[in-house]
Order: C-alpha cells, then structure tokens, then sequence
C-alpha cells in the first residue's frame, strides 16, 4: 500500500511514545497531560445517566446534529460573551469531538498544501500534528514568559511572511505554562486583522485558574479567530466534549467538515454535560474545587524544583493550568536526561518533543495534576538523583 | 477568510438540508438513517454506567488510547475472525469514533488530492464526503440487486483506470439496500490484489440480516481491505463508537491520523460497549430482537409500496439493514416529487441526493427502521397520493 503524504507529515507523537516508557507501576510520571481522576464528578455523572436512559434516552444515545446539543451550545455562547464581552450566540457555537477535533477542522478549513501556519514554539504536539495534517508549513514564534512573542511575529509578518492561521495556547500554555497578556492579544488581533490571517485560539485550561482569572480570549479584539474549549480538564476527558467559537463562515465549513469527520460529537457526553453545567452553582463549586486541588500541586512542584535544584534550572512558575516549564541552565540535554530518569523512577516530556523551530534541549515539561503533593516531591527528588547520575556519567 | 478547497469539494449535504424539512411533527419520515430508539438497551446501560462510575471511574471517563478499548478491540476481533474465516487479533482493531470516522481516515490515508476512488453508485453521502474531503476523484460504478457490479469495475480497470481506493458498503447497502454475493467479492478482491487498490469495506449493517446471514467480508479473500464496523445501528450510535480491521501498515496510519484528528474514540461509549458485549447471551437475544424488529417493518413497507403502486415503482425488497430503495418506472422524478409529499406528510429521500456519475433521478430512498408497520403503510398512503398530486398537476 501507498500511503499520502500527510501520514509521514504528522509524524509519530513523541509523546505518545513516552508515555507508553513512563506507563510502568514503578514511574512516578509526570508526563501525562491527564488530569486528575479523583476530581471527576462520577456521581453527579451517574445520577445524570440513569435520569437520561430512563426518560429520554433518545436524547442521550440517538443521532444528534452536527452542530452539537442545543442546550450545551447555548451554555458555551453565554460563557464566551461573559469571557470576552462580545455578543455570543448558541448558533457560533459548534460542539466537537474535544477540542483536538475543533483543531483539526480549523486546519481542513484553512489550510491548502504548503500554506504557512504560525505557532506557538514550544507549541503542544496534537495541535502541530492537525495543522501538519492539513499540509501546512509550520513556522515557530518564540513563546516567552509572557506568551507568544507577537512583536517577533509583526517582525516576521513585516519581512513578507503570510500565514493563513497563527495557532495559539494562549492561556496557561501546553507546554510553556505561559499566558499572553492582554497587551498581545490586542497586538495579535490588530495583526490578524491586517495581514488576513485567523487565530486559532485553544483554549481549554482557561477555567484552572489559581489567584486570578486570565486575560480576555482574543475574540474580544477581533472577528478573525476561531476561540477552542474543552470539558475535558473541567468535568472528563473521557465524555470528548469540546467545542468551537468561530464566526458565521468559517463556522459553516467547520460543520461541514465536521460530517465528513464524524458525524456528530457524541450524544450521550453532551447530554451529561448540559445536565451538569445547567447546575450553576454546583459548576462553580467544582471549579473552585479544582482550582485549590491543582493550585496545591503546583505549587508543591514548583517549591520542590525550586529548592532542589536552585539556580541550575529556570522554573516557570505557572498561573494555572497542568504543566510546569522548566529549563536547564547547566547544560543538561533532558533527551538524554529521560532514559536515566525512568531508571530512577520518574517521567516527564524533553522540551524537543514540542519544538517547532528551536530545539528545547535543555527544557522539560512537567505536569503537577495526576500526583498529591508528597508523590510530586518524591518525584523532583528522583529528577535530581537522575540529573546527579547523568552528570557523573557523563 | 479564505477556505480550503477541501471545504467545497464536500458540498452541503442533501440528506441533511432534507432532514430539516421531514422533521416537521406532521411528517411521517422516511428519510432519515436512524435506528428506532425503542430498541435501545437502556436499562443496560444504565446499569453499567452505574456500574463503571462507581467503581473505575478512570476506565470510563480519563483519556485513554488512541487504538482504543483493549476488551471492544478483542471482541471485534474475535467476531472478525469467526465472520472472515481469517486470523484477526486486537491488534488489528482500530477503535474510532463512528464508522464515519475511519471513513475519512482510509480516506486521508490513502488519497493524495487527485487521485481516482471508485465508489457505488448510488452512494452513502457521507462515505463520499469523507474522499472527496481528502482530495478524492470520485468514479461511480452501478449497483444492482447484486450490489456493486464488479465486471463493469472490471472493464474500467481493464482500460486504463487506476484508482487507489474502492469505497463500498458490500451489505444491505445505502442507500441502495443490496448486498454483494460472495462471488463478487471474491473478484473484487482479486481486483484489488491484481490493481493494488483498497477496499474500503464499510460494514455497519451486517448483523441486521432477516433470513440469513450475509457472505463473509471482502477481508475474507484480500488483505488488500479495511472492514470497517460499527455499534451505531446494534446498540446506539450515540455512543459514537465504530472500528477499523485493518492490515498492520494501514492501520499504523489511521492510529497516526486519528491522533491529530481527536486523540481517541469516546473512554464511556467503549467502556459502556465492552459491558454489554461481555454478557453475549444477552447481546445474540438482543440481535434477535432487531432482526425481527426491523423485518417486520421491511415487510409492511415493500408490501404497502407494491400493492399501492404496482407495476408504477419497481422495489427492491432488502435482506436486512434498514432501507428499501425504489424506482419510479413511469417517468416521476422524486426530486419534484418530494416537496409534494411534504405537504402529503411524508418525507423520503430522492435518489439523486446519492448520486456520483449516474442520476438517479426516478428512485428514492425509504427507511423503515423508525415506524411501525401502521405508520409506515400510512405513509404509503401519503406517497401515493402525492404521486398523483403531481401527475395532476405536470
């Protein structure tokens, strides 16, 4: 068999193929993106199931409309216009099959062969992967502490480049940790606005955060984006519930694609979802849950490296989200690193496993989520012993 | 914005535009593809969903493997195996999300823009949406009683035509609900073989036979194929779960694939699917219960339309799945005809909303999976009377 090019163009997931090395009983890992099991609210599911199955199962389990269950639509739409204080309608919403699936779409309906698309660098794999799908070319903008580098990018813009799509984490990135400040995300929708590109703005952490809610989306400053969202770290990744927020024409191709793609996202964890979230208070009481479990975690993680490890390695101390950034100032390769901190019991990504343009080789992305705080101090311990043991080795 | 070519190669989908308009309360459908929400297990599920959010809340709503369910991978296999006649291990499975799904992966697999998929003609819309999305050319090729009609590929590939993919639904096809005979799919493999094309074998209505079981898949004489399945039309396609058989190259690709395009089929309509499986007592008296559900219902259609219609409307009884396909022998043209049967309170769809290069344009498409027999001869009525309303009026 002959296969098309755009196999080899995904590449595998270097993650992916981690994960299956940090999976052992004995790895302390914080490779995973997953969020945490315990905080799934399995009751509140189970009670929802057996109220859906009983009374209306039609609404639960048959065919639905590629556009997504009208209640969860209508939730989503009031949620985006409190976020971004732009009118919002249940009709700009479509729902996906997570918010992986909205990325692709995005990039089947942006992008021909060859056409140029700007990320985020380190920038979160799956995303790389739908965008290289498509046939785009991908072209790295440095991710800072503050975000995106949107002054780079007008550089870049400024010297000729023309992007179709400009592929963002805005918030609490994956993997950076970073947010962009409300100064780029005007900056970006000016240029978006100017050279004709769509950002495309994933967003699913948005809700995790820890002293202080983030920035408006950047849908705020323009009409030229499409704005992503997932239940998959609120509620559970298992219900593949996300969604889009995208004006009327690219709204309709998403659709359109989106039949071709599956039909419909699934019935029955939209049906639990819009059960759920119609619970308002309940919803914020979980969040706040979250936000105090995962706040706890990382601070733990970052207190941790901190003190282990002192001026040898830069930490990004996160605002919210899953994951901590950190980065080697020793010279530390965390490629060769992994190998010999899975003998010593502990998982984490190297930076290169993200890296668009630059290569990350003294970077790693650690997440704080799926560990209580004593197992994530146990596992910096065993990073240090594992950096120890490659350095003696060296 | 400025969208891909993909975007309008798709086109909108009539069925979809049709389903709209046969929504109406007054409307009797016979347009849809749906199951009849009567026969969904609900009480089953309920159970097991109780079951699974109480005690592993982790194996029904965390992320998990892009192959999808370990226990659904080898159930499909096992029942690949005793259809096929051939080895078939879990391994060989891919989990997706709806048959759908693995459509437009074999599709983004196998087809580099430009290049030739044969197809049935007529054909299920979304089937060639999929291959169009991908950059397919799509050529039809006639099906009869017979199904696909395998000596006319024959003869197109004999004079010159090279295509990389043949897309068919070898049983109880849709919308033309024939099914190939096992010596057309024994030549359509050795086609396959001979040409080096796959054949995409898109299986969702097999276990929905009446009188007796359907030959065995295309994958029983090549290896040249992807049988693709799904619990859509045999528990409830709300779940949103359907699978790929694929050779070990092909489905490396639909894995890699299937990545950027949502990480993974739904964690809860697997973990809900390998519940019910697991008691196969239950799942055969299930099965038996569709069978002679849907039977049923095929019967009072095709007698209505006979006895109502005669000689007028040739109608193709079918062997089982969920549609009777018909054809008008006295000139009406079913696309004029169904705005009129809306006002009578039916609803079907014409037949060349599934067409490739023929027309189609004096057949129709009637589903009887959604109404009891009495409602599916009132809807005869209904069609009946439009038929002449029309005629009085040409």
């Amino acid at each position: 068999m002959r296969f098309a090019g755009r196999v080899d163009a995904i590449g595998s997931s270097a993650i992916r193929d981690l994960l299956a090395l940090t999976s052992a009983p004995e790895v302390l890992s914080l490779a995973g993106g997953l969020p945490a099991v315990e905080t799934f609210p399995t009751q509140r599911l189970a009670d929802a199931s057996a109220r859906l199955f009983d009374l209306d199962p039609g609404s639960s389990l048959q065919y639905a409309t590629t556009e997504g269950h009208a209640g969860l639509r209508a939730w989503v739409a009031a949620r985006e216009q409190e976020r971004s204080g732009v009118a919002c309608d249940a009709d700009d919403v479509v729902v996906t099959s997570g918010s992986q699936q909205a990325l692709l779409l995005c990039a089947l309906a942006l992008c021909e062969q060859g056409d140029v698309v700007v990320t985020d660098d380190p920038g979160y794999v799956g995303g790389l992967q739908a965008f290289a799908a498509a046939g785009a070319r991908l072209v790295g903008v440095p991710v800072d502490e503050g975000g995106l580098d949107v002054d780079h990018l007008a550089r870049r813009l400024a010297d000729g480049l023309r992007p179709v799509a400009c592929y963002t984490v805005s918030t609490f990135q994956n993997p950076g940790g970073a947010t962009m400040g409300e100064d780029r995300r005007r900056a970006l929708a000016a240029l978006a606005d100017r050279y004709g590109f769509v950002v495309v703005d994933d967003d699913p952490y948005a809700d995790l955060w820890f002293d202080r809610p983030p920035p408006a989306p950047v849908r705020a400053h323009t009409t030229m984006t499409a704005h992503l969202g997932s239940a998959s770290k609120i509620v559970a990744p298992g219900l593949r519930v996300g969604w889009a927020v995208a004006p009327p024409e690219l709204r309709s191709a998403l659709v359109r694609l989106k039949q071709a793609a599956d039909l419909q996202a699934p019935t029955l964890g939209q049906a639990l979802l819009a059960e759920l979230f119609a619970d308002s208070q309940w919803f914020e009481s979980h969040l706040a849950m979250l936000r105090t479990t995962y706040a706890a975690r990382a601070d733990a993680l970052v207190d941790a490296l901190v003190s282990r490890f002192g001026d040898r390695l830069a930490v990004r101390s996160p605002g919210g989200g899953l994951f901590v950034w950190a980065s080697f100032l020793d010279g530390t390769d965390t490629e060769a690193l992994l190998p010999v901190a899975l003998r010593h019991g502990v998982g984490f990504v190297p930076g290169g496993a993200f890296a668009v343009d630059a290569t990350h080789a003294g970077a790693l992305r650690l997440s704080f989520a799926t560990n209580p705080p004593h197992r994530l101090a146990e596992a910096v311990d065993r990073l240090y012993a594992a950096t120890t043991d490659l350095a003696t080795h060296r």
